[in-house]
């Protein structure tokens, strides 16, 4: 039943800094899930479906499950390049995967995935909106 | 105009945690900012006036206007204390005082203070509320 | 060759603070993964060997892999209980895992693990410290 | 005794991603603090002395003050300008100045500066390195 998901992936950076670091000298477990959200963010945009159009259109869709691994730790001032793709696409939910690679030598740093719920603004499971469908098949996957 | 401000003060406590601290292998500076909120927090407790209340009265407290001063760096699992003081209160305005100091032996780390505008939930500049002048008098200051 | 984990959990608890929310009105999912370190730590503490003696030694436990679980959101000003439970420990890995509930009516808001692996201050691997063996045997389980 | 500042500036920008918001459905005040990190971080590029360079020849700029002042919220997935200049530079401290806008509208969303000692590994205040006073040199100022 599950839909095959789009074949394009989105790729963005960011640069660590001062604040995303521990005193162990490298990025906090934690932030790699700012990265995951940056990436989804901006593979949204890339379909022309800004996830603040999809709140708008009364629809969000919260993490219900998110796992990472931490290969190789990114360090201060480094550009970590995040790749996101739809892995998987159900009737009332979604999957991302991505994978955080260091810009210079695309040494892998980290890979993980969230998945999604879609619901609607009284938080009831609602079905992925048709404006989302609409956008992956615009991009012709 | 300005009313003396409350004499008491609120005494709470955090540990911190490696998701705190920076490479420098110290707090990183921004977070002391979230002590000042839990500080002025348990503050509003305190006066029987939680924070959560007052926004569902129909107002907000945003920060207008922050400043810390760094003493000495807090570090990785050290206890801090957060004190809280209400140093000036307007018409449409309050400001806290805030002091962080090391639990073991009292050392200073920070001195702060946050000014609020307060708000309705049209965005527009309000009066204090009266709940909160009540609050305020019913401790006795 | 896996030993059976320790038997028993470490209960501790985090009031939200406003920075802790997103603007959907809940807790940012990152945020959890604090919540675990916290559980961790205090786990750690519990069986009279805190994290920053185990640094002291020269050993690291850097997370390999975390995943979560959310079930329920946390909200601004509620008190989360972390339950923490070693659930596996190899000879140079050890695994934890947490249930985030809602103090006041033990709602479920998460459930999660992280895995670690253990390396010296050179950055290889290496065995769980005998400090850690001892500390675990200590407390009977 | 003060030495005129550097005229140049140096702008960077940021999109705004959930995890900076909070449930007022604005960006949390902490945040900023990470963006005058991320603005004096560029504009230490731009004198082509990254600041990682700077800790390397055994310095560090520990923030000393800090101080924001709020004009406007910032909101989710806008993207943000920073400006960063060089306001004071004394014998053994800097200061920087920063001025946060909205970038589609320029639109004032905060203003701020930090004040840094310099300091040696061992923690010990210590006059701003020569390849400091170079690097301006250099630029031109």
């Amino acid at each position: 039943m599950k839909k095959p998901p789009a074949r394009f992936k989105n790729v963005t950076s960011y640069r660590v800094i001062y604040g995303d670091t521990d005193q162990m000298g490298v990025v906090y477990y934690a932030n790699y899930l700012r990265w995951f959200e940056k990436g989804r963010s901006e593979w949204l945009r890339q379909i022309g479906l800004p996830y603040g159009e999809i709140e708008q259109q009364g629809f969000h869709f919260p993490v219900a499950e998110v796992s990472c691994c931490y290969s190789h730790p990114a360090r201060y001032d480094e550009v970590v390049k995040i790749e996101t793709e739809l892995a998987e696409l159900g009737r009332a939910s979604l999957t991302f995967n991505y994978r955080i690679t260091r810009e210079t030598d695309d040494v892998l740093l980290a890979t993980g995935s969230t998945k999604h719920a879609c619901i609607d603004h009284a938080g009831r499971v609602a079905r992925i909106p048709k404006i989302f469908d609409d956008a992956i098949a615009a991009v012709g996957t």
